[in-house]
């Protein structure tokens, strides 16, 4: 009965990973087509969130069966709370992947992101693709190590979101059309809230790790 | 035993309805701060949101001790899973009302939101405040009656979300300073994320209620 429990444990583990896998790729894929301005790739980006809100949901019914049939306790009881808490943060990560592939088809054929932003924006994908490959790698090997890491790209991410605001008060009045301003502060606000969502699974990771919730409070 | 597992899944149930009440004051005062442009009120909003985060992480601790505890299975087992769940969307919509405050403070003494959007924002403030006392009420009288209520209304929120962004389409170029229109993006996506989450609770409700998931699903 011990193993089939931790094997069932173990499979959880192997679904987040699946899930942060598919959220690295959807992010990736949704900054090439914001900067290449392709429209197919972001209709590919936003069918393919379909198979991560359908991971999510497998995951949650599993962690509800291991609940209900199993009855864990301690560290065990914390890892299935908390894979039912990063499932959702992954999640959401996909539909923010999506939502930036969406403003790439709502803009085309003109492109979502005017001349005056490209660097920025080339670097908050960086960011982003950085900070989910990270959270891969965390959920792939759980350990501290990572945790300042994506807290470190989770601040980049967060400047490069107030740079953008600079950017649109500075811009000269009437050189910046009123949809590019609109188009930029949505898409920042995804890329800065997919940070956030990473520094929340890698919370969660702290807390199975240490049993400490206070990051998860201090981080507000 | 039962007993004392029957007063702690009240108590769970009485939390959520303590989130949901805070949730609404907070979006109805954050709408007064909007409105009237009230820098003291948005740093009331901005304070108070302490409160409904340390709510949500009393809860979540309470809902882990239940599990850890009394082992809870079927309907049981939802309705703690759906205690969780809940609190994180109320801790969430707590959030939004406090990004629209602190709107209101990063403006300030100049008003967030440009004359021209003004009838807008008022209605969307209705809606947001309708749907966080249907909230409200749902948790403190759970029932099925309340859930397209709740659809309803955060259909008029996207309504108004969309009809934003034709108006800021629409402005000739010029009319708007850049710095309205990245505030009236931010804030028009706070208010339709609000009625997102009240939704994500209705569908927990109907959940707990059915045993029925597709609502979750259907809505995407």
């Amino acid at each position: 009965m011990r193993e089939v429990f931790r094997n069932e444990l173990d499979d959880l583990a192997t679904q987040l990973v699946e899930m942060s896998t598919r959220v690295s790729e959807a992010i990736r894929l949704a900054n090439q087509a914001l900067r290449s301005n392709d429209l197919e790739l972001a209709e590919q980006v936003i069918e393919a969130d379909i198979k991560i809100d359908s991971l999510q949901h497998v995951l949650d019914q599993q962690a509800a069966e291991i609940l209900a049939l199993q009855a864990p306790v301690a560290a065990d009881l914390r890892a299935v709370i908390g894979a039912l808490r990063m499932s959702a943060s992954l999640e959401r990560m996909g539909d923010l992947a999506r939502h930036i592939a969406q403003q790439v088809r709502i803009r085309y054929p003109e492109s979502a992101i005017p001349e005056h932003f490209t660097h920025t924006f080339v670097r908050m994908g960086e960011s982003a693709e950085k900070i989910a490959e990270a959270t891969r790698e965390l959920l792939s090997h759980p350990g501290l190590e990572m945790v300042p890491t994506i807290n470190a790209i989770d601040e980049e991410l967060d400047e490069l979101h107030l740079s953008v605001f600079s950017k649109i008060a500075e811009a000269p009045q009437g050189s910046l059309a009123p949809h590019h301003i609109a188009d930029v502060t949505l898409l920042s606000r995804y890329f800065e809230r997919f940070g956030d969502h990473a520094v929340s699974v890698s919370q969660k990771v702290e807390y199975l790790l240490t049993g400490n919730w206070e990051p998860h409070l201090s981080k507000k």
